[in-house]
């Protein structure tokens, strides 16, 4: 019977246990414990880990391993961790790692250092880093590895199994080969499975499977990862644009695109970049983050001045400071949830014309009928609450208004922004709150200013 | 040459194109058009189409792909959809679909329906599509396909190159067979790619990987999800507790778990849900989101409540009215950047006890740090705009507190929440922000009354 993996709680506990046996320095428990990951898992207890404790664990991690966990780490913590090794564990780099985790690895390193690890490679090695290392690291080349095992279709089942008993050890999740023609050409792939349950003398090209394409080198890594999802792939061969093969992208590699967009748009919301340490020293982190709460405090200061210019008004009817801040909010929130919906349908990538009007009308209205509705009650209350009437009325009315206006800005703001190649998930939340804070401030007074001080005159 | 897959602008002009012709009721061109997209996109394309035009292009998709349609639409849009099929077209849907993706829809359809559906299948197939139906949908259990093959490991290659031959058609995207004794207990797996590298008298008990583990069947889906990240699996095999092979979970479907989960994450900060047609009718949407809309504004209302045990101190000092939104955005902004970098830290699952502990100490440093900045910024910027030095120093010493507490917060409320299993991604901004406001005009209008109000009396 097969080991059973770690439940969550164990994995805790091993977590804690190795951080514990860390902090005592206690190296043979730490390095024992250390072997009960695997990599993936090693590089997410070094990001979650404070700097001391960090490189205590990541000097006890089997030397062998190291490749793959620095694979696995973000750009930070991977450049910070590289420094730390000397020219022996680099030149073990490059044999324990497949070309696309070496040309990544090669961007982190010190000029030095890069010599180092493309010396230790051998000849078709070196090309395949350096070739993947010309490419963008977000598009099909940077994702791609040279572990291609290509076959031409005019030999038999045969003669291929007699190839691939040759090569000996076969790339991981391998499911298909590459079939080509004599010039390096992508020709299709055939199954394994097929290979399988074929007669021996059966021609490779009889089993070809002509109809799934190979994937562009310049390929953005999103429309990558778009095409493996909507096929259904496990891998696809690269190619050039002469239709020459160039490499192989997996799964694996897709599966961390998809996470690290998802990271990157949650984390753009705030104002932070997920290749960030989340150990940077706080003075660096600090000084980050500056950047984000000062553009915050412009729209903030905007804000206040739009709402200077009716002092007089404020000064008369202190009431309209409490609800200033209640109508920006609720015209913020309304915005965020249209615009929440259009960047999603936004990121399926088939929102096209029509559709996108469809969807913005419909927001629209569903602002307007949120609008109508909380403007009643939110007008009922205010007159409860001040026991006047006319400021519940202008209270109500400016709830309306700021929740049409947060409806029309959360569906258009991320349109415009995505057609000016600025990524709305980074600044439709800033540029949305500065229409709904101002236009709710000025709703506001303004219907006071107009209402109720030229009634009361 | 195999085809070269649509680019991102030729498909977008291609849904242009499906969509005038279905405006046009254009059915030739409809149904040809939509024959060069794949089931996956034709599902976006519907749940990015508003429902009129989402039946007619329903009903022009080829009914052999009405089923992966389905599979991948979202629930609403899903369910509507099948209410539209007869029971001949049910019938077909027992034919095409595996018995995942069965389970998975026959949940969405009326009893009668169901039972057609059911009826349908072969004894094997309705065992295992109840099999499966009878697990929590986000499980293992309910993520497994009955497509399982399996091997003894006393026969030969041989033995099995024969039986796969007897199978004919092998399921999609099969890497590995399972290997199980007698009892049909889960022994570990062996690579199709070992078969074809191997003597055809081997044994299968010598090419066994042991070391694979099996999942089990009630591990939550994003458990599942966590395993074949970090493993780098293609697929896996589902078992009971005691071990018995139930079916096998495939790369494919993990990724749709990834990107849904992504998808919740952007969606509850929100307070939406992502299960719904973006093109529900704009009263029902209205209806959803009032829910919390209202809630959020029970919180705006007792940060203004709190507000107004000061309308005093705002009556006499009406600058105050301007900075109590501008103090309250600084705090939610910083208080967001560190529960995002805080939740983000959470959900890669291995952040446990010190490291958490030196994680908030390290967001509430640079919160601290953020907040000395940003009062001495704030404060003096107050006192030339209002030209009051004791006012700018109210409002820088508010900024500060509100930064801290801001932090503070950010930091705090997310592992409470996960204490209390509460989605962090769902209720932090929301009690986040009524923390800040309600601390940002207390502290506003608290140290102005004492420090300005008292000190001019």
């Amino acid at each position: 019977m097969s080991e059973i993996t770690l439940t969550p709680e164990q994995q805790e506990q091993l977590i804690e246990d190795i951080l514990e046996a860390a902090q005592e320095k206690d190296v043979l428990r730490t390095e024992k414990l250390l072997k009960e990951l695997v990599p993936e898992q090693i590089a997410q207890l070094l990001e979650t880990t404070p700097p001391e404790l960090r490189h205590f664990i990541w000097e006890h991690v089997e030397p062998e391993h190291h490749g793959e966990v620095l694979a696995h780490l973000n750009e930070e913590v991977r450049t910070k961790l590289l420094e730390t090794l000397n020219r022996e564990e680099i030149e073990e780099l490059a044999e324990e790692l497949e070309t696309d985790d070496l040309a990544d690895i090669a961007q982190s390193l010190s000029d030095e250092n890069k010599a180092i690890l493309l010396e230790a490679l051998d000849e078709d090695e070196r090309v395949a880093v350096e070739t993947a290392m010309s490419y963008p690291e977000d598009t099909a080349g940077g994702l791609m590895n040279s572990d291609v095992i290509s076959v031409r279709g005019d030999v038999t089942i045969e003669t291929v199994m007699r190839y691939l008993r040759q090569l000996g050890e076969l790339p991981d999740n391998l499911l298909e080969l590459i079939v080509r023609d004599r010039h390096n050409h992508y020709l299709g792939v055939v199954k394994l499975s097929d290979l399988l349950t074929h007669e021996e003398d059966t021609k490779i090209e009889e089993l070809l499977d002509a109809s799934k394409p190979a994937v562009l080198v310049l390929t953005p890594a999103k429309d990558v990862a778009k095409l493996f999802e909507q096929n259904d792939w496990v891998d696809a061969a690269v190619v050039d644009s002469d239709n020459h093969i160039l490499g192989r992208i997996t799964i694996d590699d897709v599966v961390d695109i998809i996470r690290e967009e998802a990271e990157h748009a949650q984390m753009a919301q705030a104002g932070l970049d997920e290749d960030e340490d989340i150990f940077t020293p706080p003075l660096v982190s600090a000084r980050r983050r500056a950047f984000w709460l000062g553009i915050n405090l412009l729209t903030a200061v905007f804000a206040a001045w739009v709402a200077s210019f009716f002092e007089d008004t404020l000064d008369k009817i202190v009431a309209l400071a409490l609800m200033m801040p209640i109508v920006a909010s609720m015209g913020g929130i309304g915005g965020t949830q249209t615009a929440t919906i259009i960047i999603r349908a936004m990121a399926k990538g088939v929102l096209s014309g029509p559709n996108m009007r469809a969807l913005i009308r419909k927001e629209i209205l569903v602002g307007t009928l949120n609008g109508l509705f909380w403007a009643l009650a939110t007008g009922a209350f205010a007159w409860w609450w001040f026991g006047d009437a006319l400021l519940g009325f202008v209270f109500g009315a400016a709830i309306f208004i700021n929740l049409v206006a947060g409806a029309v800005a959360g569906a258009l703001i991320p349109v415009i922004l995505d057609r000016f190649k600025i990524d709305p998930a980074l600044a439709s939340g800033l540029m949305l709150t500065t229409v709904t804070d101002t236009m709710g401030f000025f709703a506001l007074l303004g219907l006071a200013t107009v209402i109720i001080l030229r009634h009361s005159v």
